[in-house]
């Protein structure tokens, strides 16, 4: 991809796929944490809904299944007056044996203006977006262990509402970073928008030995993962999509790794601690730490609706 | 809960939850039954819908599977112009191993405005009304053996409609009790509603030996249960909640309990007969009565639809 | 139903369920042609919705699973601002033992204005329309080997729009006849609208040996089939309906009646591709047609919205 076209801007360099974090610009990123805090007071209710995107249609196509990020889409678009169809793609024409481009070509026939998909394969959005008729416009929904970049924007626009200015903080990301979409996507970001700390922190089983390429610090040990932190993002441990002896039982994990009240007391005292959901308790944080004062994990449930519906908005607003 | 406040009232007494017709005053529940009456308008699509939802969220959590139930719900709904939002819990995060209350908060996060819960084990909507964000309002579309309560609100308007005046009827429910929360629910609505003279009739292995606290006379002949009724309520023979071999047959069941129009006429010449659905066609009632003249088993659905609307309409009309 | 009115017409001769192409006269057929053309505007999406149904409510009652369908369906339904209600009803009611009748008089009884039913068995939708309440309308969506009439009249719409008179047209249906809803349905509007020369072609084991008295000629060879033809419709192997050892492998079709670019020149220069999808590549049709200039795969869908939005809008529209 070094000379070609970002897949997710059009020629004038605005966003009409949302694909990944990694390649959109500080003001691009910025665009949309400004656009979704016009939207929270859809997101908190205080209004009901907006018009923007009256009569368009979104499909939501979760080719692996998510309840939780579903629904999330499923309300942002209804807040903004779309009419939201739901596929249950998992038993639908792929399963005769049609292809994903002919499932695409069909679905785009019937005049979508949105797909927001889910995949377990990596990359399938950005095939998908590179396929879709251009009326269409793809979000990432999640696609294996590449990319969530909603979820990516939602951290950050949680870490900006608490947190202010990104130049001067230090963010820990803690847990199983290998298997993890939402730290790919977090350590995109935080780094386009000039976060000058970002650390990842877990066993050396669960996170890749160097990542300064990225921008990114590899600790081994939490003490030194979170020490002056002003945000810690902890991650689900994905017991479902690990394999193999060599990974950490969720007891040794915990004995290790684990957030407890005590461990937080090695960040700043005003550090907020952050989680995507769902949370295993007791594996990855402790449920004093879920239930305390420094965490923010329901508000950016909150704030996720407001961050789709500025995606979704904007993407829909810019022409192929 | 003798001395603490029913969950189910905000401090000025007014209807904020709908978990059981248990503890719900008569003027609570004539309001209801007054609210719904202004909707029969809508269930029988004279007026097609009412704004008075619009832009309300109702999530639709059936950790239970009910199709006819959830349909009347969403129906309900969106003839109240809200917006609504299915969740296919059996599949969702809870299978990832996330606990109900942590589901709970999330969806509140996503600022639900009412939750319609269904759930296998009894109690499960109160657990959810005391952790949900005071915003969220609760109804129980059905908990284990415990509560159906806009079942039981709609057999009420359903014998209101036909007979009026509650105070001078005779009122039979007749088959599976033991296993059966409409017959809990019709039993708190009668009595509160002042009718005199309410009877369970069964067979021993499904009734069970004494209701006298709940003012209710146990009748173990389908003759003595009906003789002289107004009302004549069938439920539905739970095969699918039964087991151990002291239960009937069904076959066993129709010798003795089953409605016949023979049978029937024990009851008053113009006794209504009514039913939950779905009907066992020849277990429970012979299909002769289902389809005869004292049949008012679909009014009763119609009729549902207006209750499910007033249901919804006035607890997400009162603040926590 | 050689004296009775046909079940689709109320007395006046006007649509109130489309259960079939057969029966139905030039010109209804045409009138739902014309009317899907008023409404292309909002299937390719210069008009976002139309009013038409706004309030009403339409049930998609898909008994057999088929997410494209359905989808459809759906769709048309959200563009006529109708609100649409999907039932599981694989997993409903019905699961309970309760019968179709008895479903349908339930959901009959929610006030519900048209039920789109998808069954496995031939004729389940006539058995629907014979028993709903009057202000029900039936949609077909495809019964068991019998109709899929909305798939019909989309391909009417289709070759109409490319070939404007049906008078001159030869039309060849090639594949699994035997199997097929989709070839039934054509081969009805086909004759109607005054085809003159409609072919049905496949091997002896997947089209029946004489169909005289549809007016229909039968061709084993597929140059014969489809030489100067003006319209090729090619059929999807239905390899999930199929059983026994007399039916041809995959690879074996595609040797004698695959279309491939080669073949396809025995039809007219000008001729126009059709399939109703899901596609097999490489079994029913080489990818190169598919994806080639005579191909008008994708335009099928998109028409087909415009006639399923014509279809419910003129049924609904028509009293019983």
């Amino acid at each position: 991809m070094t000379t070609r076209r970002n897949p997710q801007l059009n020629k004038n360099g605005e966003l009409i796929h949302l694909l990944s974090t990694e390649g959109l610009s500080r003001d691009i990123l910025t665009h949309i944490l400004d656009t979704a805090a016009g939207f929270t007071s859809v997101s908190n209710r205080e209004v009901k809904k907006v018009p923007l995107l009256r009569g368009k249609s979104v499909f939501n196509l979760f080719f692996e299944n998510s309840t939780r990020t579903r629904t999330t889409f499923e309300i942002a678009a209804t807040r903004l007056s779309a009419d939201v169809i739901n596929l249950d793609i998992a038993r639908s024409s792929t399963a005769k044996g049609e292809s994903l481009l002919d499932t695409i070509a069909n679905l785009s026939a019937m005049a979508a203006d949105i797909f927001v998909v889910r995949h377990s394969e990596s990359g399938a959005p950005y095939l998908i977006a590179q396929h879709v008729a251009p009326h269409v416009h793809v979000v990432n929904a999640g696609d294996g262990r590449h990319a969530h970049p909603t979820q990516g924007l939602l951290d950050m626009y949680t870490i900006r509402h608490y947190k202010k200015d990104f130049t001067q903080l230090s963010v820990a990301i803690v847990g199983d970073v290998l298997h993890s979409r939402v730290a790919r996507s977090d350590i995109h970001a935080l780094t386009t928008l000039g976060c000058p700390d970002v650390r990842v922190v877990g066993p050396r089983t669960l996170v890749p030995g160097d990542l300064s390429h990225m921008g990114v610090r590899v600790c081994h040990t939490l003490e030194e993962g979170i020490r002056g932190c002003d945000v810690v993002i902890t991650l689900r441990l994905q017991n479902e999509r690990m394999s193999g002896a060599l990974l950490p039982s969720s007891q040794e994990y915990f004995k290790s790794f684990g957030l407890t009240p005590e461990r937080l007391k090695w960040a700043k005292p005003d550090a907020i601690v952050m989680h995507p959901g769902p949370i295993n308790r007791g594996v990855e944080i402790d449920s004093a730490v879920v239930d305390g004062p420094q965490s923010v994990i329901l508000p950016q449930v909150t704030f996720g609706i407001a961050v789709r519906m500025a995606v979704m908005g904007i993407v829909a607003g810019n022409e192929a």
